[in-house]
């Protein structure tokens, strides 16, 4: 019998609580403050946006909340996802270290973002907000909103950030094809737009521009929410259903994990794959490494501020306080879309802050090159956000193989590329520039953070 | 507890063995004749285009074959496969009928394909045929190829349809990112190619074309073999994974099918998934009802003879016995490039001969809407050609609805569609236009089959 390769979990043993990692932080982060006030705000301050539902999980400190039934029906559509060891690419790196990957590709729309698409659209429509306005970057959390205001019947509103808009039109499409409706951002729907299209009409637009106008439209509109994909703390609490069912398949497997891995842009992938081991790091095992990987093009957590900041680009959200290169800059257009956000999620840099978590930062032409190999060993094109978790597992594995040392590393594959071939396409041809690291520009939005 | 909703086999339950359905007919196909002389072939004829180890698959009558460790540690990438109950699906349908659906999406290219390519490039490899040439339509076949040659270390050189090329770059990326050299057809790159070319430069190509170069390509080269993504035997053989899977997963379930339902292009996928309950339809369940779908612009079954033809356009292939619309028959460019077929395979044509299998054709708008409702309720966008199988289990949903009987139809979601973003553009831009049932080119091509 050759050695075991997939570790399946079944239906019932998906789990039924989310995992909230504050209680375990020994300072978490500070209150959000309002953008006009700086006072620290309360729920109230944010219901013009979100329905109470999701903002007693953002600011509950209860260790775990349960999770509804008809949010678990519809996780069945594809939790639990499998557990992978990669035994092709460790055979290919030669390495001493076991590989394993939680592969939550095989969502509906083949990524993490379901997780917490799902429940954002039911706590919504329990509260009778009918219409949902968002932001994405290459579309996996636009077409994961899209799926489920289909499934609770709400009306969906995308702005997708201009560049990925044009360069992944199959994401628009798949969003389309679950009846929402898509415009490139900057739009000149919005004022936050329209503002940004005079300063540079050829934008290629952004995370943070996306934002503002998302936020601007739900804010407008007394029946809609705005609805965020990542970076805040309902938003992580979701996603750990992700490393709760991999506690599970590692017990399965058999294995201790020393190294978990995870692409960072908002943090949440990471997070909701990570966090469910700080217990176990602070209890019995320190050696225990969380690692977050993030673009040269983007490096929130290596060379950002951990300072209060707008998480978006006009100042209309609250601040927070986190890693970030300041709300004013805007990343060069490098393919990993759903990574180009100027900051870290609040939870993700605090355990920054508290020595839990680590952070590696790698160029894209690297990145493609440690994709590619996985395509070729594995079988599976990443996404490339994914990729550079990819590539952090690669560099572990070949740091093991020079100390001679066999190391269990596990990262999350958070998505497939079968909607970025574009982007592969441009890599394969050579055309794949990387960037300087663009030292002016965030220097130049440091200098702006708000005082506070 | 709410209904179970998805079917989860383990990896011990992959089935060690493929099921040969040959000795469950009364009258299998006829044997092969020779393109020249029209004289019964044997396994020596062949083996220009195959090693010995596909040849014999081909020709034994044994009701079962052992599937290698290595094939099984390769299929351990994906398989087992899930069983999902389409609830939502059945909710939006108001039916009484009970729909599930093999989902063979989840395959590393999205599709059934790799259940044969894996198979297919390790024979080659024992025997030192390190080359594979194959033909592609909307490139699930060829990207599957092209993944099992990066796994065994084959070279991998794909002719894909034109049409499909153009209409579908991503497939092509996919086919580059494992290694694969890909061109469209009809190319210059062989006489067969020249030849149509000279006839019509601007010919959509088709896959009788494009499997006239393929075949030519590997004759030329000793080192080199040809390699078929359905049709054969063998490569029936090997899709009978899926069928047996589906047998240990309705046990799970607890539910007796009363109708199987497949797209049919070439006929492997819906061979492997229906097979396999040929034996319990002879049995003890004659009602049980095995449906293939086809393309009412290229209705092989519903429409073709039963006779000796080609299986391609040039003739270079053996004569086969088989529902076929003419060899010199072009379909139109329907967005189901992998449909795209003049013939069915002889194994499928016999059963249907027999009464064992029966077929409908359906016009690819209601294909489309079929597919978009799959989408909006299920979560899934499904490749055109598996929408075929969509639309027929749409279909004897409502018909149950209409009788009042609850029945329990499963179906065959042989890929996904996140390939064929194209398609469904065209569809939801109102831009996707049927082809009435193209009688005269089809009583051409009827006119020219070969007489034996």
């Amino acid at each position: 019998m050759s050695e075991r390769r997939r570790f399946l979990l079944t239906e019932d043993q998906i789990p039924t609580t989310w995992f909230n990692v504050k209680p375990h932080l020994d300072v978490p982060p500070p209150a959000p403050l309002h953008p006009g006030t700086g006072q620290p705000i309360g729920p109230d301050d944010l219901a013009p946006l979100f329905p109470m539902g999701l903002i007693l999980q953002e600011v509950t400190q209860e260790p775990t909340v349960d999770i509804p039934g008809d949010v678990l029906d519809v996780y069945k559509i594809w939790r639990p996802t499998p557990l992978v060891r990669a035994i092709n690419l460790e055979k290919a790196l030669d390495t001493p270290a076991r590989i394993y990957y939680k592969y939550e590709g095989t969502s509906p729309v083949g990524s993490h973002k379901p997780n917490t698409a799902v429940p954002q659209a039911y706590y919504n429509k329990l509260e009778g907000r009918l219409r949902l306005t968002t932001e994405t970057g290459a579309g996996q959390w636009g077409s994961s909103l899209a799926m489920a205001c289909a499934h609770f019947g709400q009306t969906c509103d995308v702005w997708m950030v201009k560049v990925s808009y044009h360069q992944k039109p199959g994401r628009r499409v798949l969003m389309n094809s679950f009846g929402a409706s898509v415009r490139p951002s900057p739009s000149d729907e919005t004022e936050a737009g329209r503002k940004v299209l005079a300063m540079d009409p050829d934008s290629p637009g952004s995370l943070g521009i996306a934002i503002s106008e998302a936020v601007e439209a739900a804010a407008k509109d007394p029946g809609a929410s705005y609805s965020l994909g990542s970076v805040l703390d309902h938003v992580i609490l979701h996603q750990t259903v992700v490393g709760q069912e991999l506690e599970q398949q590692l017990a399965m497997a058999g294995v201790e994990p020393d190294i978990l891995i995870g692409c960072v842009g908002g943090g949440s992938n990471f997070a909701g794959f990570a966090f469910p081991f700080i217990p176990l790091k602070k209890k019995s095992r320190p050696d225990l490494r969380l690692v977050a990987v993030e673009p040269a093009a983007c490096p929130s957590i290596t060379k950002g501020a951990y300072a209060y900041d707008f998480g978006d680009l006009v100042g209309l959200t609250p601040l927070l306080k986190m890693h970030t290169l300041g709300s004013q800059y805007v990343p060069p257009p490098v393919h990993a879309g759903g990574l180009r956000y100027h900051a870290m999620a609040p939870l993700v840099s605090a355990a920054v802050a508290e020595g839990l978590v680590e952070a590696q930062a790698y160029h894209q032409t690297e990145v493609f090159e440690a994709a590619m190999l996985f395509t070729k060993t594995e079988g599976i094109l990443p996404a490339p956000e994914s990729s550079h978790a990819v590539k952090g597992a690669v560099v572990e594995a070949l740091r093991a193989k020079e100390e001679g040392r066999s190391k269990t590393i596990i990262f999350n594959l958070s998505g497939h590329g079968y909607f970025d071939t574009s982007s592969y396409e441009a890599y394969l041809s050579g055309k794949l520039e990387d960037y300087a690291y663009p030292e002016a520009e965030i220097a130049a939005a440091m200098a702006q953070l708000p005082q506070v």
